[in-house]
């Protein structure tokens, strides 16, 4: 059971993860901007366990997640602090579609000292993944080595099998996501899984039984990503004569 | 066609829509921190025309996609440039952990000198979509307005049907989307849709055919979002007995 204390929330102009950039554009002769973020494509996995025929995932704390609930859980919206002068930049900025989904107002500080939700709010159930932050691997290599230590299992490249891609963040990041199968046994397990807890990973692998997959995929009671239940669904309808599978949709 | 001309990028410090924020906690006992930035949930709507057999979705110009793009063709990443100083703040924070997705080296300005690619790289497939930013109102009708003003049908609430729920980008906003189905007829079709161009929306109605809707999903040459292929797949797995769909998944 995670424990999450001392909670503090500060706004942050310099982050070194989240860096804003604004681009002015034309377009048919009008003239617009947008603010939007770089970040990497990323790769996602989906894993399926042919011994004990069970689905892999992930299972972490997200912190962006564990504060939108919160957030819920507030009576009422922070009342904006000193440091709402930095809007005057975007004032000056008359052409940004305000259309564009407007970030909350900055709040003050807010510290543990305020009631919060507990660890399990910010618990989510993820596929395998990884950001596409290795100019010299193909997009299978960084799946593979994602599972390996995110999970644990030693997939030959040639196991995986592409099954689409998409974007994610249309609005904030743009960035491609591949997702890929991967069918492993027993004897692909070379470790437990887990992460890289020097770079602060902290992840549990969560096996969910095959017979029990759609119920999972549907029940908004456990929080997760659509990648797991569009992932599910694509294995439901690909997959469920060679598995058999006997399940509601 | 879309014309997108006089592209220029420049970091943005001050974004009114971008605003990350730095959580402190400690998991376990061990102290960490992580960069996030504050969004609305969002509601999506997949909407069939039983008229015409068709869905309906929405077609726009993403700027964030578009850069991405523009990424993609660049020979090499652009060189840091001198407010690169803005690292000082994340390095002066050790706790912060590593694993976290690293933005991409600010760059200096760039401007619509250097080649790029056309418009429509950054043209997107979605679902009709909103965010959540009004407090009085349901999901449901949050939804309703949507499906009104950007694809210009009437459809009472009581007649969305909720798909499932699930975490948006959970590295970074980690909100909420709930996904609705929405029959729609001609007889409910009351505008053009389009959005709100006083917003700076310049939204294109599109719509694909019933039976072409499985080689749409899986197509990844046409650039969507997962919530496009997710509820083609669930129309398909629930609603193709009411509709005789034949379609190979």
């Amino acid at each position: 059971m995670e424990q999450i204390n001392d909670i503090q929330v500060v706004p942050c102009t310099n982050s070194n993860y989240l860096k804003p950039f604004r681009v002015h554009y034309s377009q048919n002769g009008t003239k617009k901007s947008w603010d939007f973020m770089r970040t990497h494509d990323s790769v996602s996995v989906l894993i399926f366990n042919t011994t004990s025929h069970c689905f892999v995932l992930v299972k972490q704390f997200r912190p962006a997640v564990y504060m939108c609930e919160w957030e819920r859980t507030k009576p009422k919206a922070p009342e904006p602090a000193e440091d709402a002068v930095k809007d005057e930049g975007a004032a000056a900025n008359p052409d940004t579609p305000s259309g564009q989904p407007q970030g909350q107002a900055a709040g003050t500080p807010e510290s543990s000292e305020l009631p919060h939700p507990p660890a399990s709010a910010g618990m989510t159930y993820e596929l395998c993944a990884g950001l596409v932050d290795k100019a010299d691997l193909s997009l299978e290599e960084i799946a593979r080595q994602e599972v390996l230590e995110e999970c644990g299992y030693d997939v030959p490249v040639a196991k995986l099998r592409r099954i689409t891609s998409y974007r994610s963040g249309v609005g904030v990041t743009g960035a491609k996501q591949t997702m890929f199968y991967a069918e492993v046994s027993e004897d692909n397990r070379v470790s437990e899984g887990g992460g890289e807890p020097q770079e602060g990973e902290l992840i549990e692998v969560v096996k969910v039984p095959l017979h029990e997959a759609m119920t999972f995929a549907y029940d908004e009671s456990i929080p997760k990503t659509m990648g797991v239940i569009f992932s599910f669904i694509w294995f439901h309808n690909n997959m469920s004569p060679k598995y058999k599978i006997s399940t509601n949709v």
